[in-house]
């Protein structure tokens, strides 16, 4: 969540002033993607990585102060610091009385999280939903499974302590796998008469993947990936899934557009039916922001925010 | 295409006289999949080859002259005969006034060809579609794609003779995978822009299910399988195919319920919208029946139709 402090030659949709969420995959509007009503992975601004400067010219536009030493630019946004560059397509601008320290929680995981579920998985009123891995992008789908009226919202984590946050959240079924004898697709298959009706897998770990895809009903199961796997990952499967009409797809950023979508969640939260709050467990200034890290590696809490100000 | 010569205790919705298709895969109207409006696959009544008897008591009703040993009935029709008993779930009746040497087409390869596309691919006006295998499936998912208003339709196969039905069925383009250095899938993105918007397998080729997935758009691509590949087949694919918001799925009968999706298909046919008669290519009487496997086995034509009355 940032303020705009000036803008660029050619930007007329945005002024000093404008409050604004950086997005790490942005909006063009001229791409095919961008035309398109099916994708959000805009041609010209989508994550990318290994992307070190602005688009116009490829150069950064931060530096050391002692020697000029180029610093490149991450994932489009540059946000761990109080100022930062961007392309306007990787900024939406949001309504000023959103409260600056939750609203930047919808510039990644919970977007994705809820998206994977109300753009992607779209799952009936009344459906069964598995979710591999309860993070925040996890727990997030949950709100989702919520929101789409799911009548089981089932977590699996191999953490415990995960049990805690599977009852704050209101998840109906918590499945640690590792205390099954049994693979995990067959206690889900047998909690819920012969599969899962949408399996949202948000580990990145491949094998909870094809875990997933066994775990669904025939007939009509979806499973979404919404974890990063390993580069070198390999996702296999028994191609009769396919004939038996299950169906497995992913996502980036919950298929939000990222700024002609996210108004919508920023209208849940403004009208309650979205709660951030809760996702916040930690805060911290930016001169300690290790701390955060630290935090994320150990898997303590859901999410830390960094104070700018501090 | 059949005639009911009699019907059983507690069939109440046939009558000697009727005009009938027998299916493969039935239709109970009882079973969950039956009652949701997602899936085909009748969960007392779906496609299993290994089923040999009648569902109410698990016995033939087919047996030898001499002896009155028992013959097993097969995939619920048990159609190379003059005479045959089946489950009253495993005939639609259709209008009397269809041809009941084409209509025949309409219980399997027609309808499965046409539902992937139309059922299950949905592709938007204007897309463009690959069909891997131009036997009669392929081409009827031609025919599909046509009906879909599809602006290109590309047909994939090794035989070089299937060109002259590429031609025929209005295909707009013609790939043969053995006449390019390159992975099949890499021809198919440079032909498209960047990738197919819809893949169709209809070989069973495993590797040509991998090609599909490879040669789909970014953001809105979808494969569908529809030709049955070995038991000991294994799909493989790289996840972030998934997390670049590509989709595969498959289909049993194009996701026609039998019994209340075929009328659409004679719909169709009575309308002069789909023709069957360029689909057949041979026609013997049941004494030369064994001609019409070698015409299969040797991929000459397409549909052989045996006249039962010869």
């Amino acid at each position: 969540m940032r303020i705009v402090e000036s803008v660029g030659d050619g930007v007329s949709n945005l002024k000093p002033g404008d409050h604004v969420l950086p997005l790490f995959t942005g909006e063009c509007g001229e791409c095919p993607h961008c035309k398109s009503e099916d994708s959000n992975m805009c041609e010209v601004l989508r994550i990318n990585p290994t992307r070190e400067g602005m688009i116009s010219d490829g150069k950064s536009r931060f530096s050391t102060i002692k020697g000029k030493e180029p610093i490149s630019h991450f994932l489009g946004t540059s946000t761990f610091s109080q100022y930062t560059v961007v392309h306007s397509g990787s900024v939406v601008k949001i309504n000023p009385t959103l409260p600056l320290d939750k609203a930047c929680l919808l510039s990644c995981g919970i977007s994705t999280g809820i998206g994977s579920i109300l753009n992607v998985a779209k799952p009936k009123k009344g459906a069964s939903i598995a979710i591999f891995g309860l993070g925040t992008v996890g727990l997030a789908a949950a709100e989702g499974a919520k929101i789409a009226g799911a009548s089981r919202i089932i977590g699996i984590d191999k953490n415990p302590n995960k049990l805690e946050y599977a009852m704050k959240f209101g998840l109906t079924d918590f499945v640690n796998p590792e205390e099954h004898e049994r693979p995990v697709h067959e206690v889900l298959k047998e909690m819920t008469n012969g599969g899962v009706d949408r399996c949202i897998e948000c580990t990145g770990n491949i094998n909870a993947l094809m875990s997933a895809m066994e775990a669904l009903h025939d007939g009509w199961g979806v499973a979404v990936l919404v974890g990063v796997p390993s580069g070198d990952a390999v996702f296999k499967t028994n191609p009769f899934n396919f004939l038996n009409e299950k169906t497995i797809t992913g996502t980036t950023f919950g298929n939000y557009k990222p700024k002609t979508g996210l108004p919508t969640l920023v209208d849940m939260f403004m009208n309650n039916k979205l709660e951030l709050g809760k996702f916040i467990t930690h805060r911290v200034p930016l001169s300690e922001i290790n701390k955060a890290f630290d935090y994320m590696i150990k898997g303590q809490g859901l999410r830390t925010i960094i104070d700018m100000n501090d």
